[in-house]
């Protein structure tokens, strides 16, 4: 099966983008400020809204190691979604933290992968950018593309 | 084998897309301004330079389709692009150009791989705003990630 994977380094120590991906305010400055609904521990699940009543993706939260890893199971959503899995792995190197990004499990390398693939390493960015500099570039906020 | 694919949609039609993937000028306004080597046609190969006095990469153009499609071959350059492909495919949607990027056929699904897919997103997201506004962030100007 396709995955997506995107390497990325933020000049910040491991706690800090931990909190930003495993906390539903961190997420709401990278990705969407339109709203982070749940709560973010083991066994529970997060709704995530872009600008419309439903929330676009509902995920389950399937681990959380602080400061080291992150994954989601995604349950509702784009039919591409649903089944697949989301992982943040953090890893220390020097004073800096590698983001180890994989959205796995696509049925198929369709164009909408494609397009995912891409807004993911936006907002990934977004996310080094946010833990940086405390701006990030999250929805409705992000270039359209 | 996997593959990197974006896509990236672009407010522009599609031979101003062409040109800026097609030609060694446009290439120098969003990839890399340090230099661009050699003929953009088919058979011919093509050198990119990102600061050193080597080229990082080698390709060779197996295919150029008037405003549709290149090609490249990676024949040099590090130890996992050589071997792979990279393409641009457009497509014309109302008066946006779609643009699908692969690089494909990497031997594994490598931490390397991650890091360049991030990266390729960056620099289509350059190639859009190149062709868009007259101003994309090639390296050296590029964002260090």
């Amino acid at each position: 099966m396709p995955d997506i994977r995107h390497r990325v380094v933020i000049s910040a120590p491991r706690d800090r983008v931990f909190a930003a991906v495993a906390t539903t305010d961190g997420i709401s400055h990278w990705w969407t400020r339109d709203g982070v609904q749940g709560e973010s521990r083991e066994g529970s699940r997060l709704q995530f809204f872009f600008g419309k009543p439903d929330p676009a993706a509902v995920v389950e939260v399937t681990r959380l190691r602080p400061d080291v890893e992150v994954i989601w199971s995604c349950v509702e959503g784009a039919d591409e979604w649903v089944g697949t899995t989301l992982g943040f792995d953090l890893t220390q190197k020097d004073g800096d933290t590698v983001v180890l990004f994989t959205h796995a499990g696509w049925r198929s390398p369709s164009e909408f992968m494609a397009h995912c693939s891409a807004r993911w390493a936006y907002f990934l960015l977004s996310l080094k950018s946010y833990v940086e500099t405390g701006q990030g570039t999250p929805f409705p906020e992000d270039l359209k593309f």
